[in-house]
Order: C-alpha cells, then sequence, then structure tokens
C-alpha cells in the first residue's frame, strides 16, 4: 500500500509518498512544489495540479492523505489555501484515488505521539521514524505526518480485521 | 469576443457566456452546476472542473470574467468556496483561457449602475440588457453581470485605443 502525502498551500505545496511494509513505512519519494513570487496564482495551481497528477502515476500511489485545514490567519488566505487543496483533491480525483482528510493533531500525534508538537519536533521525529539521513523540508516533513496518520488507521484497521 | 463569467460555489456554481456586438451584448449560454447535498466534496469538485472545461470549448470562449471573493461567513465555507473558484480558475488555464477578476461591486455596477443593488435588481437589470424572455437562475445572474462587467472593460479599452 502506498500514501501520498499532501500539504497544500499555493507557492509551497509538500508532499510525501510512505510504502507501508511490515511493522514499518518507507519513504519513497518527497518533495515541495515551490512557485515563485511572480508567478500568478493561475500558474500556481496549474503547477500544483500537474506534478500532484504527476507523482500520483510515477509513485503509484493508492490512497492520499490531507490535513483539515483548522486555522487560517484571515479570508483571503483561506480562499488561497482553499484553492491550492481544491487542485490538489481535484488531482487525486481525476486519477481516481481516494482521499482521507486528517486534523493537524492526529498528524502530529502519528509522528511524534503528540498532538501539540512543535515543528522542529515533528521533522525530528520522521527522521527518526523512517531513519533518514537529513532533516525533511518543513512542508514535505508535514505531508509525510499526515500520510503517517493514514498509515496508521490503516494498520488498525487491518488489525481489527484479523482478531475478528 | 466570447466572455465566460463564472460564480462558484461549491454545490451551485453560475456561469453564463456573453458575446460582444457592436453596441450590445448577446446571452450565448447559462447554467447552474449544481451537485447534490450528498455528493461528496471531491465529486463537487470534478464536477464544477468538468463543465467549466466543456462550456469554455463548446462556447469558444476566449476570457473568463469572475468575482473577487470579499465576503465569506468563515473560515470552512472560505476553504471549501476557495477550492470550488480553484478548479474553475483551473479549467481556463488548462485550456489557455485567460482570467479577469473584478469585485462584486463592479459586477453590480455594470449591470444596475449601481454598486449597492440588491439580488433581485440584478437580476430584473439582466434580464433587461440582454432582452430575455425570464429571469435568470440567481447564481447565473451573478456570473452574467460579472461578464458584463468585463464586457464594458473591453470596451472602455477599445474605445480608447481608437480614440489615440
Amino acid at each position: 500500500m502506498r500514501i501520498l502525502g499532501i500539504d497544500p498551500s499555493l507557492r509551497r505545496t509538500g508532499y510525501g509518498v510512505l510504502e507501508l511494509l511490515p511493522g514499518s513505512e518507507r519513504l519513497l519519494d518527497f518533495g515541495v512544489i515551490a512557485v515563485g513570487a511572480k508567478r500568478s496564482e493561475l500558474e500556481c495551481l496549474r503547477e500544483i495540479y500537474g506534478r500532484i497528477s504527476q507523482v500520483l502515476v510515477e509513485q503509484k500511489a493508492e490512497e492520499v492523505a490531507i490535513e483539515t485545514v483548522i486555522y487560517v490567519q484571515n479570508h483571503r488566505t483561506a480562499i488561497l489555501l482553499g484553492a491550492a487543496r481544491g487542485v490538489a483533491l481535484l488531482a487525486a480525483a481525476n486519477a481516481g484515488v481516494p482521499v482521507f482528510e486528517y486534523p493537524p493533531r492526529r498528524a502530529k500525534t502519528a509522528a511524534t505521539g503528540y498532538g501539540a508538537s512543535r515543528k522542529a519536533q515533528v521533522g525530528f521525529m520522521i527522521r527518526s521514524i523512517l531513519g533518514l539521513q537529513q532533516n525533511l523540508p518543513p512542508d514535505s516533513a508535514d505531508a509525510v505526518a499526515v500520510a503517517l496518520a493514514h498509515a496508521a488507521a490503516r494498520r488498525r484497521a487491518l488489525a481489527s480485521r484479523r482478531s475478528l
């Protein structure tokens, strides 16, 4: 089972692909879809849609995990973030890949065991869990955290099915 | 010149296509992309993207006009509205059609001559301006109003070019 985690934003969408192995996860790919401040909103949306569509195919992702948006600074930011999230969801929908949403606390708990962890803790624990040589870029780390939350949910579902 | 006006929302996106003729506008097409409450957000986004893409091609729209989002009830609504707006913009971007944004006051002024008009006034004036037999559905009327704002801007640009 391969899970694509996405942390959407207009100019810095993070992503990470996990493969579920027996008892562990392997990081197959990660990245940040960075779009410069001089490029238009439309160009950002095309870039996000195009790259997410590409990663879904290349990495053969079977499910997508994304954070529920809880806190936003203001309505203008919410509209732009909503657009970025919308085209990422559309890429999944058009590829026929189901999407699962998790609140940020669930993503942090999956990575660190604690729902109110700071960003640096999330990054440190992800490096440790996945046995990486270096820290991931923060936007990728957040995307991997929500993929881990979905991985944990999938393992619980499998375990309860086995115990029936 | 053919203009597609869009009034995006997750479950009731309105649209209308205007053709600019010398001194008047003709309504070529209009509609509401209605998606029932039982269908998921992903299905709504696919439907909006698919229908807008289809109308752009079928009606040979050359430019898109859309309202700037000014007022939103809350962040949750802003995220969902932003997603609907985002996939509509993506449809235009992927079709290579440029997008122009106008604040709601400009759309109302284009339809009625007054920026604080009520919805019913906008509907009544659009029916009169375009010589329609019936009122448009409110969501389509708002989309046509923003297309009229863009038509007015286009005419001003043409007039000032001729007077040089």
